[in-house]
């Protein structure tokens, strides 16, 4: 009720303020009897964490993660599973200043209006940060996936106006990681790391695209009407810091084509019902068919920039705030992971979902 | 969890097929004591309903609605309010040539899949029919916002190519009705209109965009983290037939903005904090900040075409399909009251939530 | 949220008020491929519907139902099942004196200062009339349960002090139905019919117990914790109308027996471990062990008796107030279907939720 | 879905263990801006905690607890609570020998079979000790229930065939925590607990049960239909470890009564609608009408006795097994804080749902 968790079934709760004694979150609803490989949760942390390259905030956490509960000899017990990160390399000084003010395009304000107080450290609650736990969390959903052979990968497809312009199909998932920019086109990924680091140089920040491939799905996850499958990962994607938008199939420009341009054509290869083109990006009237799920997510450029800017504050006093402490000039890198975690959430949700459709 | 309901508090479920006895819906949570405007129900579904002009399909519903429950004399009492809506100009014979063919682009296929049985006649569940029981559901919800002062707005803003190209803000919303196609600009209207009767000429169809922009929104409505404003936003269009994207606010074009150009600079109105800008659309860190709120959905051309298309059978035989029956050359208009219908019953279940925030 | 809904998988939602157009229930999240016997929904409605006999309420009701949706050449097709049953023998006028006034233990008052407006006629949603809706939802649920071999078979134990004193497994349930008050000893169930005849000549009322037993329930149904299958049961008999109590197993008598007199000792028979004694009810740490449930249920005193009695109006003005209309002397009889009822849907929810436990 | 969650807008999960590393709960809709006095959160510990007396368990846990979110400069801030208990002095290995045997009238069989697995240290999460993270939320919703004036008061009102025979108003509930079986009747409880020290020296447990008195409770919480507040309580008490039954007001008892009896008449109290008898137990049609809410709970002997009993192990073997470790001989002393706990989560979640009833 307040939006603290995400799932029906497969359904995690995340709590914790940025510069507050930790993060964590409770995975409830993980089948019991599967085997889990902890290092790979750290792994995940890391791809996630501030400090592991030059164009991203050098704020430092180890994100160490610690399990309360739900794993026992290291199998799923079917009980809640409990992840807690402790936070440490808190400035929590750098905040002060904005104690009473109001960030430009931050959650300060609307924070304040809501709650009437408001932990202003970090961004509290509302700092990405919170992130980190999602990610935890769909480090025990990307075990499961596998055991059903199901594989979740992100990239970034823009940033500022570079954008790859392939079709996903085209790419070589398997280099993301090779480049701290986590775009797949070598080429593009320096032209984009370029930008970043220009963009930082000014104290400024910059917006751009994160695309995500699932492969491997079976047919028939997603709820018609309302919990349609795109539907709850448009909610997912929409959900992480900074999201302005989400398309999936087609999206946007498929707009324009015309029914005899767009419809999928089915075709029995070998036994399986396949379609030739894939407009419907593996989703037909909200239920997987089988091919490949692809889908993109818009970021805005992050609010917090190293120059001066006009606002308010509390009292509705006009003020000048400048930003301070250590952030990212672009989000687009570690958005990967987080992208992947949340699809990764909302696809083990509906594979358990699906086992209840019919006798 | 079978994905027929939607809200947390302000909460419906809709039932019935396509061909089947009766569509409906169940209002729960909506507070006791509104006056109910029972021919606004009617003037709704008017919107919404075929036939109603030269571009969208000739199927003839009356949509006449029956309220079964939860209003007395003419006041909501806080208990479920049932409506139904009986099904009348079913033609179940054109549907019977794909009893066990697969449409292109359909749910034919995955509901097969999905219940290892399937309603074929008018698509069954998964016809766009079943929103006219959301927008009846929407009249009361837009009820309970008009109390609050809120107003819902939607209008075409693209069909194929042709797109609105003013801001939002400088066009007037009032003349979204006068034209057929319900685009508030007359001379793009016009063009959309052409467009639509072209493709219909050819037995084709085709995509565009709904935008729709949302007033008189008090600060602090959304929950922060997953229940953030936009992405039950997002959720809700992107659960509604054929649709493929959706944006908030400065949207994909705004990712390749810089932080300095996009954030949205807080000042003092009089007393009311307000911002100079409004990239964000009137959502900050999930929760409204009492800006407009602003967004565009995208919607595929619809699949049934009047062309012959190959596709596959229940046993994987190859077959050729041609659309038959009356069938909408272009969703977009009919598109425009369902948008606005969700977004009524968004922005309902936060006002409600939005009580619950603070002592 | 507003508590019109019960089951999280097998999920129904009722409406109506006693004098208003129709009850009715939408089943969601039944399993596709189920064959339904509709006429026995109707045999369930007529065990439930009053009239049927001299000890129970006059008023007529045929309780005749439709079926709007789900149902598809007689098989369930996994969308919602909507069932209505219009109101027709209602005498409104019975109740105009009670417009203002609040009958003695009725939900009258509470409705009235909870919702600020009230439906009088016949209690509006607070009548047991909407346990109609209940009944005819548990028979498909019932039919679902039948599918596994699960029964459920309740009876009246007790009428104000005439009580069943044998064990539930010495007596032959297949009797319950052979008389009008539904006690399946013949001796104990004429005693019971005089003594409601009495109470009923005096225009009073009085109470009693009904029992359940519920067998051929596999083991591992219930949650741990919360969830517990005898706590969800126990809400489910908690939420029909006049309840004050419930029990199951050993219940409050067994609360006097030590550790060693009341653990239940596990055995071998033939490959299939039970239990010598069974006070744990066929639920341990709130699962299933695979043994008869059984529980009992408390109903108090009908509230409207034929008697003049002291009250206060909506001012607080001292009134009296006398039953009027056709009126239950005992809820006992009418009460076993909707004990099954309920323990119908939440056995057929838990057996949902039971396929979710382990990989 | 998986029954660690309770309450739908005041809502907890619990997570944890008996022997894992910690246990913990998380509170997620407690309203901003109530201050929170951290100190009562461990007296209410130490109320549940074992060791603290002659007639219940040994066992020596601190039970210290760590905040780790949700509570800024002592103000909740409408973010989820999280706090943590750690497990301490667990000897597990008194646990070794029923790894693959079912201790009768426990949870090991239903756990094995529902989920394929257990953590048989201690019971796991099927160990009462998870009541502790229930009672230390709980004393957040009783803070927060006290800023309404509310007070929850439960004491034990019968041990074996020792019961209290007193109306509870009759009762000095200020000295339930005179005497360490917490009965208010200080005569009565001396019997108690000899009756308990007596069977301890047996190597034997007994049943009992707790009452519970809940004052101030305004009009109208409750929801009609399922949710009634009886229900609601009914369940919560029903999900404690080792609860047989649950009844309010008259309870069983009362269904001996005729309804010219068991009315309770409403009167005008300068002003004040009350009723002049109380057998409603404060609860009308699921809604509180602002009386007295009384209830009581029945819970069986402990099943772990330091006996010797027959049972089966994992393979259906015949087996002996003894009780090992420190095991309470009584529940109910234990029990008091735990049913005060979640009758003061359930009044918490109906005060904020009674919020939505109308305009």
């Amino acid at each position: 009720m307040a939006g603290n968790s995400f799932g029906e079934i497969f359904r995690i709760s995340t709590f914790g303020e940025s510069h507050g004694v930790a993060l964590g979150v409770i995975i409830d609803g993980c089948p019991a009897g599967l085997s889990i490989d902890t290092s790979f949760i750290q792994s995940e942390l890391d791809r996630r964490k501030p400090g592991q390259s030059a164009i991203v905030t050098q704020r430092k956490e180890a994100d160490e993660f610690e399990i309360l509960s739900g794993i026992f000899e290291g199998v799923t017990q079917g009980t809640p599973i409990a992840i807690i990160i402790r936070n440490e390399d808190q400035k929590s000084k750098d905040y002060e200043h904005i104690k009473d003010s109001f960030r430009p395009s931050h959650a300060d304000f609307t924070y304040q209006e809501k709650y009437g107080t408001r932990d202003y450290r970090g961004g509290g609650r509302s700092s990405a940060r919170e992130t980190a736990a999602r990610v935890a969390a769909a480090a025990i959903a990307k075990q499961f996936l596998k055991y059903y052979n199901i594989d979740v990968q992100a990239y970034v497809s823009k940033v500022g106006d570079i954008a790859l312009t392939q079709d996903y199909s085209t790419l070589d998932l398997t280099k993301t990681e090779d480049n701290i920019v986590r775009c797949p086109d070598a080429a593009t990924a320096n032209k984009m790391i370029e930008l970043i680091k220009a963009v930082k140089k000014d104290g400024d920040t910059i917006g751009g695209c994160v695309s995500c491939v699932i492969k491997g799905v079976p047919i028939g996850l997603g709820e018609p009407v309302f919990d349609k499958l795109h539907a709850d990962l448009g909610k997912a994607m929409l959900s992480i810091n900074a999201s302005k938008g989400f398309e999936y199939g087609s999206g946007f420009a498929g707009t324009s084509l015309r029914g005899s341009q767009h419809n999928d054509i089915f075709y029995n290869d070998k036994g399986v019902i396949k379609t030739k083109t894939n407009f419907s990006g593996g989703i037909q009237g909200g239920i997987s068919n089988g091919m490949d799920i692809y889908f993109t997510v818009a970021f805005k450029s992050i609010a917090t920039i190293m120059q001066e800017q006009s606002s308010v504050d509390k009292d509705g006093n006009e003020v000048s705030v400048t930003g301070r402490g250590r952030h990212d000039p672009c989000v687009l890198p570690r958005a990967v992971p987080i992208v992947e975690a949340m699809a990764a959430l909302v696809i083990a949700d509906h594979l358990l979902r699906s086992k209840l459709s019919k006798l």
